[in-house]
């Protein structure tokens, strides 16, 4: 039996997805939470200086979305052919782009930066968040299964639900502006095999 | 026959290590290729408002990490097992990470932001380029190939020695700095299936 851990910090953010793709393949995998008061005596002993990062039995594999996709595989969980893949895959870098253009605000308030929290929030968060969601509620309304590819559930599912819930937890607009995307998140939430877990993990604001 | 078609600005960036891809495998595709001042009118046509876009028979792929791998495993070139294939996916992660952190050098001196491009070159590039270079060394020095992975040339090899053709144009110094970068990024232009490509390609700084 392969021998999984993750090593990530004690939050949801970029572990969480992994996380959810181990319960919902019902797969054990030891779950290394660092303190951030830790990190900077571990980071020089990281594969890259980055978390989270995967020991695969003696092998290490850094980068979420890398990892997700090489799980994926493992678990059956990429979609039902190359092109289904390849769309969750791109879907994936979509939404991540969307990240990238919103840690502007993010970083403040989360405390990582300073700067002017409401200005970011309306400047930088909103326009992109709209788009980014007007977006995504096209393909799901579009997909067969309501799920990001027409097959059903894939990783991508469990990475994008879970960012929402950082939103939800940002932004009290969010909620009312897409109910689409937030009956969508619930979808994925109630998976018979993620429902537990999700009710009875600790609170992560991130 | 599949028929692709790569939809991209006319310079390399983002675009070039997927022709690259094609043009190793021998793949015949279309290379659509705007001008910048038309992107304003073809923006809203395309899947996520960003190049590239790469269509195949009638379906639409988005984001050019995607695109490579969905090609890499169409042409056999993800390397000898799912793991090399993570490790791969992993390291053009690792890589793209480290031209979002030098992002704030590069839009100034590509003419997208103002700014002391002196100052940026001196605080963001460097460090950034020192530790990502000096961390890939390590891992090609490991490697029983001389690429990326053990097994031979991928995909992340293609994307890695074009940006490498950037940073030569921008960076007097790096060549001086990484010997053993070059000579792999010239390895993998040296490749037999390349080789006219590369020495009859337009010049593009970027």
């Amino acid at each position: 039996m392969v021998q999984y851990t993750l090593t990530y910090f004690d939050v949801r953010a970029l572990g969480e997805p992994i996380r959810l793709l181990f319960k919902y393949a019902g797969v054990e995998f030891k779950d290394v939470r660092i303190k951030h008061i830790d990190w900077p005596n571990i980071k020089p002993t990281t594969p890259t200086g980055k978390l989270p990062y995967l020991e695969i039995d003696d092998k290490v594999l850094p980068e979420t979305s890398a990892i997700l996709r090489y799980l994926a595989r493992q678990f059956n969980l990429i979609g039902a052919n190359e092109f289904e893949a390849a769309f969750a895959d791109s879907t994936l870098d979509t939404y991540r782009d969307f990240m990238a253009a919103i840690r502007p605000h993010y970083v403040v308030v989360a405390g990582f930066a300073e700067g002017n929290a409401d200005q970011l929030f309306k400047d930088v968060y909103i326009p992109n968040r709209d788009t980014a969601f007007k977006r995504l509620g096209d393909l799901l309304s579009k997909s067969k299964s309501g799920f990001v590819v027409d097959s059903g559930v894939t990783y991508v599912d469990f990475f994008i639900a879970d960012h929402i819930t950082t939103l939800l937890n940002l932004d009290p607009s969010f909620e009312k502006t897409f109910p689409e995307i937030v009956a969508y998140q619930k979808k994925v939430y109630a998976l018979p095999q993620l429902k537990d877990y999700i009710t009875t993990r600790n609170f992560s604001k991130f």
